[in-house]
């Protein structure tokens, strides 16, 4: 047992560390006022593209491909690929979650990583040259189009946009909501997930495709973009979009049709560690922000810090992050080790604690802060807005718990 | 012990309901789109000055204004005031706490009923023509300027601005923010709070005075539109105002110089039970929404009732939103037969708990809504964010909290 | 509305309150160390004789019988009976919750009101003449045979033990436990509820029978008394008992054979307000000790009551007793004016919620007095332990939470 | 990063498995019904001897002692010293916690653990030779007298006893209580804590010294034994304990006069992660029979583990032991690689963590298994019992909280 970062971890966190101390961190304002400043923030701020080029610079770009998706690349010419584990991964990506325009900079923002994953894995030679290319290099963006308005999709088998192959051709229709990041500028494609098997009695795993769906494909329409506690999120947004007679070449299905949800499994570890530590990210974040604050402003006489349960609270949510954390780091271990599947209980929990723990702590961050903590003067407000979307996104917290509970309870029912 | 409401009070609730199901919650939509219509939404949707005028036609006009009251008018011609009790208002406070519209239309809404009891119980028969006449009837609307940014004004004894007499006029000085209702189009005065006897050994409760200042008085200046989670809650909004060397007659301030911290507790006990009611009907209509979503969404082949543990959730918001309700109404009465002093404690509970619960089941609302609850088609996100401030609002969880122990602890002390 | 007390009850209350503090409180170190003196502690402590003989002559005796129930009472000359309505009884029944040894005193401890209430609504005259008077009277003790170890009793159509009429006969077979008070000296007969009807298809709440057994009936078997954390809670107890052909004449049953569903439901509602009351009592007992110590108990050069969260945690102590307090005064308050089955959602909600307040206010209270709290030199441990039963006495929380959201849901389900 | 056992923890974790499933759990009913067989249940069941005899043989005894502890023993002869690092040991504690009479099994059970380490670091020759080789063969059994009952001992500089040299004498006066293990009928030692330097101006920490204090010492007598939540936990118990001249050669003494508190520190690191470990055993095997009876006991026409909340609850209990047992286990790790000094505050996060998750599982099996779970037929109960202790024993949880945020705070305190 060795709890420890490993070296080439400790290497990476270092210089992440610094270039975030540098770089990251006092561009926020920067970053924010250049987006606010039209009347339409759906732009993006250009101090962005030079944190990028840094970053690239740096060698701190696209840390998040893990190690044994190296081989999968068909394409030539892949080059940035660190290949880092799971494990090694891990502590990155809760350093860029403490700062909300951090991912980006890095080439490491969901949903482009886990689009990235799938192309790597999944994707044939082509698909990866027109799409995985930019993507890695960081020219263009692109959502997922999952979850849609009418069904519960916590439920998967709910779905009811479809993708039927007719000929050499696809045809997609639907309307899909949350898509997230399909307001940004350079969002140019998107993942759609559809019914190819309209049979209700055919397997219920084999009859859904992902489709490869360029923006500018006729059909394809962003009815509105939708709020979060009233904030719109740009420049990336979250979108309704309807797919309407959407026609596309079968090449662009991906790993071919029916293997929409072995994909979509597959792309569901890693992208739920990296989810977990960067919000676990922003809560390390919040309780630092909270503890300055404590010790500084003063009522009745003492600084907050001194007065009534807030040393408890700040206590206590120490001991809540460090505990979700390493919930996290073994998860992401056993990812490396064992592998997604006998990591499953593991990978529902954190799923359920680290958002659960940073809404918990920021929350209490606000508290500390006053009035100030819900408005835009510090990062709390849109820290807790995005831990609380992670209750929901990718599976609402009563799916995953429903999960453990199946996996806990599965050896006393056999023995029945 | 009876815990029916008085027929007056159940009578008002009749038509209250009536009212609400008739014109405010079939308008909510229509208010909201004429709303957003522009690019600037600081402007009154149409649709209030109908709704205004329809609740004024039927009798449902300033209904806060309580019983005992009354006799304090100075000025002649005051019309339309009901006279309820605390405890007859309680249950229609809740009532227009179901719609984020509703408490403007029967011209109930904070800061404005806040500053009209102040108006009513303090002010001059001149101050009364002069700004309590358009309030009462609804023509303008008004801001209350005491939180400031520098300072934790939890504390009220930090506030740094200033009132300072200088002949027969009075100059203040200082900034405040999270200045509710202020980007409203038709908010024409504010009531500013600021240390009138620089003094830092004067009694601390007889240093400050409040003054009625006109939005368009030389030196006034919003700074900015401060948001909340994201959201600017428009057309009221929550404002950062400067004061420099802001000159104003003696006349503006209410009851004399120093009087202002005397108004400011005045202001307190009826304020905090509508505040508590109208969260506490903010919490019912979540509540009723989460039964309709859980009774009509199916997941895994159930409605979501009947799935996990989404069945205690309800039942423990029922009986949260019960007790909180009991507690508020006693809090009420007592003040309608003791008086607000010997009622403190239970003042000070509800402005703890009725938040708390509000937060909490609006929460779970929103997680049994899945993404639909955190966005704009339901009315969760911004009740949310609503509940939320609550317990910042008028003084946090914290130093109501801390008021409770003192007196409950106060006899044990004693007996030593 | 009204929270004041009704007249009748503030006396009661007032004499109450002086009769516990002059007679009771300073009577239970003494009836303990005449419990605990013997090898054997199954004996009536003699000074609860005196506090009884004091009680009855002080007009306290028997309160708990509600005004209603007079008239069913078909036995002449049975005196003393007052006629208080639930919500004149309840603050009798939290005042008596302060004490463990007080219930008894006033002849209002449980199981013997609720058998009394059953045999005034359901005894016959001979049964009222041969139980319900030494009962009343307080010579004799019984106890209720319901619940069985080897069935989830939460589900009561789960019952085993059997009734079954055979000619003028009933045999009576079966193994119940936690059936308390059977270890108490004077327990003279206890009530046995079993299956009279063993199809299976008869309609489910027709086959039970209530069932009168003198403890000397031959085939009655106390197997062992159990323990609560380990300790007997003598001299009531809790027994496992099991009856093996049990023979009694058909006049013992009560009301007749396949009313048992229907007296245990009528036994319910008061009995829970008892209980809840009770309890209350004793979580502001817990609070009032937690106090004294807070101010007294020095640690770091300060009293624990100025340190860290502790008076957060008597702030909110004080807001779930006042909450939990006022939902069963409620609750009380609906059984008298619209009876058991219009209040069941708030039956089951006070049933949920006060033992759950209590046992959260007694273990911080066990906290605050340190290694002494879990110790007998203060009553907090019992009064824990039984808090904690009383979330699995009469229904767990998980029963009662699922009738009060299958209340809430049903007029969303209806109009589906 | 490795979150594997080492390979020498995995082999002890394999062997103490199989020698619990073999020996232990099955001698637990054994072990209580021969405790129980006479009126005074303070012995030594016969069963235990025969455990620690194979025990022993299996090469399973004395496994606390740290590997870095070896090189202190002073003393010749010692054996069966088996030197694993606190990380090794930590998941067989985990272990021994699942049953309440293993620890004695292997000669790990608390206080004699901590009293052996005491021995081990600071004991003399002599010491060593009279008190510690008995203790390590398992011959004889001690007790630790620190806590007061007229002070409170959370702040040990409270401390009223004391140890004053006079010549070549030490003489004892002042009354202990919570001294668990003192009721064991081979408990003939105590380590006694007093004050030696009665000057309140002296170097806090320098003013206490621990005495070892023969049980037949004239002057030492056990008041009574004190009951937790009613049960006295024979045979070990908690005595209260008075001094009264007590008169010991000074060679008595630990380490010279004045060393107390440097002792006591020394004693806190390992002594916690063994008591949480153990707890978080207890709650682990109180998960295992939670979900035995989950899937076993059907209410409703439904195993109890598909109804309601009931899986939220197991998911939740798996997650919450998940995290605590990750922080303790690095807690260890810790203490390991940086010693105790560095790992303050992650040993003050677990002695909170641990026993409130118990404390929280432990209640939530007891629910599922209704009135059995409070009673004696499982271990439940007892475990709840325990752990309840736990958050008062070593420091109250406030104590531990209030540290850490002490050191969460300094960074920043520092840089104002």
């Amino acid at each position: 047992m060795n709890f420890a970062f490993s070296s080439t971890a400790q290497s990476y966190i270092n210089r992440l560390q610094d270039f975030m101390a540098e770089h990251v961190i006092p561009a926020e304002a920067v970053y924010f006022s250049q987006l606010k400043r039209g009347e339409r923030p759906w732009v993006v701020p250009p101090v962005m593209a030079d944190l990028k080029a840094r970053a690239k610079q740096a060698g701190l770009w696209n840390l998040f491909l893990a190690a044994d998706e190296h081989n999968k690349v068909h394409g030539a010419g892949l080059t940035g690929l660190i290949g880092l584990s799971n494990a090694d991964y891990a502590p990155l990506a809760e350093i860029m979650g403490r700062s909300f325009i951090a991912p980006e900079v890095f080439n490491c923002n969901a949903p482009d990583t886990g689009n990235m994953e799938v192309l790597v894995k999944y994707g044939s030679a082509e698909q990866q040259q027109r799409w995985l290319q930019p993507l890695l290099s960081g020219e263009i963006r692109s959502a997922f189009c999952m979850t849609e308005p009418d069904v519960a999709s916590s439920d998967a088998t709910n779905m009811q946009a479809t993708a039927i192959v007719e000929g050499d051709e696809v045809v997609l229709n639907g309307v899909k909501w949350w898509s997230t990041g399909i307001g940004h500028p350079d969002c140019r494609v998107v993942i759609f997930m559809g019914l190819s098997d309209l049979n209700p009695k055919a397997p219920k795993h084999l009859r859904h495709s992902m489709v490869l769906v360029p923006m500018d494909t006729p059909g394809v329409k962003i009815e509105r973009m939708l709020s979060v506690f009233g904030d719109q999120d740009e420049p990336y947004g979250h979108g309704e979009v309807s797919f309407t007679n959407v026609r596309l070449p079968v090449s662009s299905i991906i790993a071919g049709a029916g293997r929409g949800f072995e994909i979509a499994q597959g792309r569901l570890g890693p992208g739920r560690i990296h989810h977990c530590m960067r919000v676990i990210g922003a809560a390390e974040r919040a309780l630092e922000l909270m503890c300055k604050r404590a010790v500084r402003r003063v009522a009745f006489g003492q600084p907050l810090a001194d007065l009534g349960g807030n040393s408890d609270i700040i206590a206590n949510a120490r001991i809540a992050i460090e505990q979700a954390r390493l919930l996290t780091l073994k998860a992401a271990w056993m990812i490396d080790t064992v592998g997604v599947k006998a990591a499953m209980s593991e990978i529902a929990q954190i799923k359920v604690v680290a958002p659960n723990v940073a809404q918990m702590v920021i929350d209490q961050a606000i508290q500390i802060f006053g009035a100030a903590g819900v408005g835009a003067d510090t990062p709390l407000a849109a820290m807790y807005a995005n831990a609380r979307i992670l209750r929901l996104a990718d599976g609402p917290d009563e799916v995953h718990r429903s999960m453990i509970a199946k996996l806990e309870l599965k050896p006393y029912r056999n023995s029945l």
